[in-house]
């Protein structure tokens, strides 16, 4: 860490803030530049930065020259995670797809989009159980007779099942039936969510936040992480910016800048990403070009009777072409899908 | 509800359009302009929204007329929501004044600092027994030891104590100690959390999320009182912008808005909104002048040895101050504090 | 347009409303909903658009039914522009690539990395001889010289030239060096100069603003070819977001939905989209696959010593690999690069 | 300047490091930490920034330890700028008042306007001659004639004129007739356009773009003083971000922020920074209360047959009240108005 002093520091501020850093056992490198001095510390990081030198006065600002997540990062880890999703292997050459509808609304519905996305190359079957909607008013999800419906389409189609959990208490049953639990970009920083899937040993899909900056969405890692469950998966689903032409702004360079800092797979979400299905074929494709581990893309038979999100679902036929458009991508950077 | 129809709209498609409102059994006035056609559609607003309607092939887009909260809203009930916080009234000719450290920390610091805000003109103890941190491995805050902690103060000063509550599991604990329920930015979204202290009768102080539009913010105080608890009040605490020359920006406009849209009371937290405790007291003074009912100011007696946010807290001497200041300003506005 | 009016609004207003439309000569259509009133509205756009209808009483607002872009819109022209830039053409089936290095430096500099870019498979060359920078004490560009170093790049090579224009006073001068003139992201709202070079006849590259959206870009492009000058290409090169690990968020789904709404050809930058060359390569590639028409791309020999955007530059040798990345991607989309 | 290392840099990257910065004549303190270097510069600031360190091999980052701008700085000049604008002082303990219409639209109007707009006490009249308009099809401004109109209010009402220039071309014109020349929101890193009229000595009215950062905008402050003409002051306009329920985001924060930074004086405009007229009184009240040293205010006699801006205009009688409202805020905070 480094201390950067302001040019107007007292003696008096000066020794105030050595002899704080000496209390805290810290040790101090003085470098007194033509303007303003600064002092390069050594010592744990997270006691540094827990222990608000920036409001000593004299103090202009502390600059970090450790990233604070650990366990999340390249640092810690070199060798790329990777790990079993159903069938496949998440983290390696072969890209992963899942697909499913936005919410289970009947054994119907997903038995007739589970077949088709699982025709079209699909491993993984989404759908939604709990539904964190913004309206109290709009349909909130079937619970425990979703997740019902999810293992009959994994018994069905031998697709592995992601499911979002939403609160602590329903962790345990949702485990029970998820190969793996997916925590839903509203929630990327409800801390006791976190921490209680990271009890388990499922693996967790993390989304990004419409507002989380790389370094915090890394860091809500690191919290399942640091509870032991260490297969975790990020996705980039679009965040939130100024521009309102679409659902959310892809920020697909999070791709290559993700895998620059840690070693965990990233997905790319193109449906919440653009939230018009005339978009999700590109972006799934630029997806793939950028060098996400996966996909999730939302698909729907009819999506104009959808109960959720059907402006932004592939229809079955369509999502089988996007399929192969994103096979042909995908070889011509090196991998499969 | 108003639908627009594409320009390029088939005879086949609009037939479909008009079938499908058929069936959801909505009202329709159908205008033809020049160039497009334009429907008025009556009937439940909740159905027309998830009605995927404009997933429909023809449709350009859904306009809505009516705002989607309903309890929430001044069309619901005009009057302003007043409700008793300690011995004042939240919502009327008093500003209302909470104010504490970020965390509570120890007995000493919460009862050193509890009597200084007291004694200053506060109406609330604010102080973290929970504490939401980015970081796994920063200080989680003392948990119940730290709600006793708050009761003592509540003993020893009178004043109302608020603090946060982050996880379903604690809703009933945490009720069993504060005068009023604190959800923090981050979980302006976790709809279990709202759910659950929306069946409590403890008054609830939501915090506008870093990047929660007014309309979601509004939707989010609409789950709680859709519970049944409609004793709640909004906290604008600055939101995440491109510019990070501050910890956030307040967004003070947010309160004359929130008012004419909204019978509830309004708060300005500018301790979060500017995180640096020298842009404090003109925001205090600001958000007086703009409006707001109450506000929320981080005070600690030794800044530079918190464990959460020092840099933007104020000293009790300097919070004395801002008191004054405060106050001035709103007898320029008619109002008292 | 349709003028949505508050459920409040007292018969007075709504005769106001009504004698107002009639003043301006609309024809107006009245649906009269169980809550409110809509109103559809025949007549000029632009008329209605600045007739300040949203400040009568009784308005709640109006809703647009017709994009303001004219010439710029896929409703006025369907077909896809394309125009000859050098000796390809841009808009068709081959991805053009410009490369160079941001400023013009030198006559060396300029005539390795040309030949460079020239073997590589490059169409236009780009250099910036008057250079927009945020601090007066940057390096502000060689001027005329810089353009004359261009034309003799031209000459050698064989490329096309293009180079920014900053000031309505120079755009004479550079018209008479460049293949094409580029308007910086800072000037995109700068109209004096929008239609200056409109009216010219050498095509013009837009580049979106960090904060436009999409249809205020539109509108840009709208200045230019209302002044006659519809040979217009817009470029994507990042956005300005909350999160700055990056130097912009480089809004890649931009390119669909822009070609969905306009027939001008769609650019991509990823140099300045990233910021950092080492992410260049992956958005280059996602670039192609979402479906660019064109790709920019910053290209120094010597980035550690450039005057200006060495991280963001990529080496000769890294850019001949990259273009054969793009190929690839080219090829799996049924394009040529 | 802090120049700090990657962890893994290399000896042989070291030395290029340290050799490039010899040949820059830059003086270099090393601080060897347990885990990475950092190097302390002494030397030419600019030169400097303009190096490309960061595209070094081994170099992480360049460390900023001086603000960019210069002349604008409170370090440059500690005591506040202050300068005479018509008979009043800007920068002192009197807030002063601008108000007008958006477009100079009539003789009529702007007599109207200017007249009650002085009676109610301000000192400055704004009006529009040359306007900047997303679309080229609206009304662009009556141009010179627009500006003799402006000269005969000042002429009439004793009133100081502001007026905007877009144009390079249009600045000696318009210093003939505007006692405060404004550059507009979107012309605020059109620098050909700062440098010109940082050759007058004419008061310049700067508007930090929707877009800007305070850094950015306090550069662009830079290039008009480092042109000869220092009485610049800085205009807080609001800024776009994700919530669009108004116009734009009025960050107040930025006034006290401002203040600490640099001496010129800060106005803020909540007219533009609201955009709806109902809001504009309690962000004036706001605007005052954090330390505004002015205030733009737009008014209109009929709002709803204005040419531009007639939504966020205040009617003459209640500008008036507006004052009164303010008048009483600023007494509270020790000023006039």
């Amino acid at each position: 860490m480094i201390l950067i002093l302001r040019p107007a520091v007292t003696p008096a501020e000066f020794k105030t803030i050595l002899d704080r850093l000496e209390a805290l056992g810290v040790s101090v490198h003085h470098a007194k530049g033509a303007e303003r001095s600064v002092l390069t510390l050594g010592g744990d990081q997270e006691m540094l930065l827990s222990s608000q030198l920036e409001a000593l006065p004299g103090v202009d600002r502390l600059v970090e020259t450790r990233k604070p997540y650990k366990l999340a990062s390249r640092d810690f880890r070199d060798e790329k995670t990777t790990f079993k999703v159903g069938k496949s292997k998440l983290g390696g050459k072969k890209v992963l797809v899942m697909a499913g509808p936005c919410s289970v609304e009947s054994r119907e519905q997903c038995y007739l989009i589970g077949d088709a996305v699982a025709k079209a190359g699909a491993t993984v079957f989404r759908g939604g159980a709990f539904k964190p909607r913004t309206s109290p008013y709009s349909f909130q999800g079937l619970g425990k007779e979703g997740l019902e419906i999810l293992a009959e389409v994994r018994e069905r189609t031998g697709l592995a099942i992601i499911t979002e959990v939403m609160d602590t208490r329903d962790v345990e049953l949702v485990a029970q039936y998820a190969d793996i639990l997916q925590i839903g970009a509203r929630n990327v920083q409800n801390f006791s969510l976190l921490n209680e899937v990271g009890k388990t040993r499922v693996p967790v899909f993390l989304k990004r936040g419409m507002m989380s900056t790389i370094q915090e969405l890394l860091m809500s890692a690191e919290y399942i992480m640091s509870n032991g469950n260490e297969n975790v998966m990020l996705c980039e689903r679009g965040i939130r910016t100024f521009d309102t032409a679409l659902r959310n702004t892809l920020d697909l360079s999070a791709v290559p800048l993700l895998q620059s800092l840690t070693h965990l797979p990233v997905i790319v979400d193109p449906s919440h990403g653009v939230g018009d299905w005339r978009f999700v074929a590109p972006m799934a494709r630029a997806g793939v070009a950028a060098g996400a581990d996966g996909l999730m893309i939302e698909v729907h038979h009819s999506p104009e009777t959808a109960f959720s999100d059907g402006v932004q679902s592939l229809k079955p036929r369509r999502f089988a072409e996007v399929m192969a458009e994103m096979r042909k991508i995908a070889r011509a950077v090196g991998r499969t899908l």
